[in-house]
């Protein structure tokens, strides 16, 4: 029950356990399929008595809010993930870990999202503050999960591919840290100030990630860091 | 955390993120086979006094009509993704976002599927409306979905693959506008003349939708849009 | 929205809109995995008394025998169908759509296996008479499916890899009748004889159609259809 | 409806019905992510008054352990059945049987951490003890699936990849036989001692058995089993 490098025979001499990042990827493509899917299937017809559908329906529009804001923020780590995975050429054990880390604290996503949306509905302020407390732990546990997982890549340059600057994941630590930091700000925000500041940051949080994110490399070419060099090495 | 073309390494010059649509298409596949399955899968034992299951069971019709129409609705949905995504070379940041509005409106559907077969249950009139009006909402904004889709793709030409039509994908767009306004004037229809008016539209529309969708290419040639014409270019 | 050829330029002179099925075999994958999965995860804590789970987990019996039942069947068709695919070249779109058909009533099984496991706990005979009815016609929708996928393919050898038998899916279709007539029978006997014995019909027909099925060509050789002559042509 | 070896036309002269394991890999990845996803989903925010939030979410630590546990067991079961599947080269129906034995034992995983959770909120020491018990089952006819899936790769090497050493898997059994021991003592340790006893050997075993199982290959080379004696041949 062990993982070596028998699907890569051109390599005999090594030693370490090691393996394609293929089944991977695809394995983890399935768990955010399924918890982005069911994130949405979670949306219920509202139990009310008859003739008032209505109003039972548009009482529920935190759930929709929270969830509109919890599908941008798989959707981000999605295409993080995906990004990321270009650039992994193999996995190690170790990777493996950080990687069903990952996987562990976003299927946790929708739990906090329906504390959340169920707060809102009650509206009890304790336990809205609690709500967003608990949401703002579980965004920070996801980036810190991939402040793991970027910080094991930048230890590991070996398995990136050979067009991958070598500090390329150094450079992303800071992104995942800054990530934990502002969830717990915000939870912080939303248990001492008022909780619909924290669901605002968290609104605005995974939209403000995914333009960013993708911006460092498709912004003004001054800002992108050089990928042409990293390519000639 | 970006996406550019590492997977790719064919084209140095390149400067904006692209990727290819494999895990997209691997994404969506899991994403919609969820959705048409957990769909079915909310098919439960009905709740009946013991000796009542048959009637039970009989009085679910309005459920099994729902669910029927919604499964050939979703598979519509999978065969025109799959067709359109066989005519996709590489995918930007856009692209995905696009893709991603697809799913994540596509995953609405089992709700108000839920939703109208239980006021048809209840048989409360003013619910029953309410029921067909979000249904038409959703059955519009995922149309809506594919007009967006299908725009970024007329566009951005560069993203297709050589042999298909320049304007292939911008002769699609009317198909999906053409959606939008008769799921609107089927909700209109239900509201303002009888529910049922509209259960008819949501239960034909898909069937009709599937059949000229693809009669498009397969009908007789003088139907057929330039596919010769567009392979020689 | 259509479907052909582009995905195979090496044809183009063909007009007919065909697909390879690699991923309509991904996308039925994903559909079986999940029902087969969702299945056993229907398997809940009993709701008891405190110090009655025991008693609790044993009442529960016959719903683990429905379950198993039902796993079985479903493993076997999964093997059917990953044995199908593999004599299957293309995909016209009326052989997506008779596969859309397997897929839709294979998602069925786990209602009227739960509906089975629940009137067995409450022992209504009534109950359990139109449970059975409700498993074989739910079975025999099934084997149905498989008919008309059968003779569909049957019907356009072209699909077809050029190493199989033309009339190779022409003789799969009576295993797939019998299989429509032995979940009827079986019904018809739970009903008018005693549920009991449609129960243990159904426990049976998998296992037996699962060692039959695969001892067509496993069998002793002058039982097998000749796969080398097949071959040769 | 059988499964032979049109997929490779390369061995006209095979009689026995053989597949490329790639399909079971897939299927088998997709029910072991549906399976661990659930698992997760299954959080759900507890029914509490309002204002009680916070006491009701620290209630359910126990909750939280055993999902934990789950987890890290189905995670290390995932690592184990990606390493076996590199050295397999193809399937017979036996190993097809075998391996869907695996899926149904670790898709009933969910199903003993439900129970365990549930009667550690009510504290009803009977019903925990029987929880730790159906744990202790399930866990070890998870093992036996694997004892068996071993022991039908040991008595068939010709289905493993040139490079795999004959006894490699026969090698194996002894851990799967061990996990099938461990798992009994554990839950005879939680019948008759203590259920927590039991709780705390669910936790660490699976644990353990990740960290040696990798750490076979992996250790110091003295530990190692020729893996470069095996490529050689």
């Amino acid at each position: 029950m062990t993982e070596h490098d028998d699907d890569r025979p051109r390599q005999p001499g090594r030693t370490v356990a090691r393996s394609d990042p293929g089944r991977a990827m695809a394995f983890s493509d399935a768990v955010i399929a399924i918890v982005i899917t069911v994130l949405v299937l979670d949306l219920r017809p509202p139990d009310t008595e008859p003739g008032g559908l209505l109003a039972g329906l548009l009482d529920e529009w935190p759930t929709y809010l929270a969830y509109a804001a919890s599908y941008v923020y798989l959707a981000v780590i999605w295409l993080n993930h995906k990004a990321a995975f270009t650039r992994i050429r193999e996995m190690d054990i170790g990777l493996q870990w950080a990687n069903l880390g990952i996987l562990a604290t976003l299927a946790l996503v929708p739990w906090p999202t329906a504390v959340i949306a169920n707060t809102a509905r009650t509206g009890n302020l304790a336990d809205e503050r609690v709500a967003v407390a608990l949401y703002a732990i579980i965004g920070a546990l996801l980036c810190l999960s991939w402040l793991v997982f970027f910080s094991y890549l930048a230890r590991h340059p070996d398995l990136t591919h050979d067009h991958v600057d070598d500090d390329y994941f150094a450079h992303e630590r800071p992104r995942a840290l800054i990530g934990v930091l502002l969830y717990l700000a915000a939870g912080a925000a939303g248990v001492f100030i008022h909780p619909l500041v924290a669901s605002v940051i968290f609104l605005v949080l995974p939209v403000f990630y995914g333009i960013t994110s993708h911006g460092y490399d498709q912004g003004p070419s001054f800002l992108r860091r050089g990928a042409g060099s990293a390519k000639s090495s």
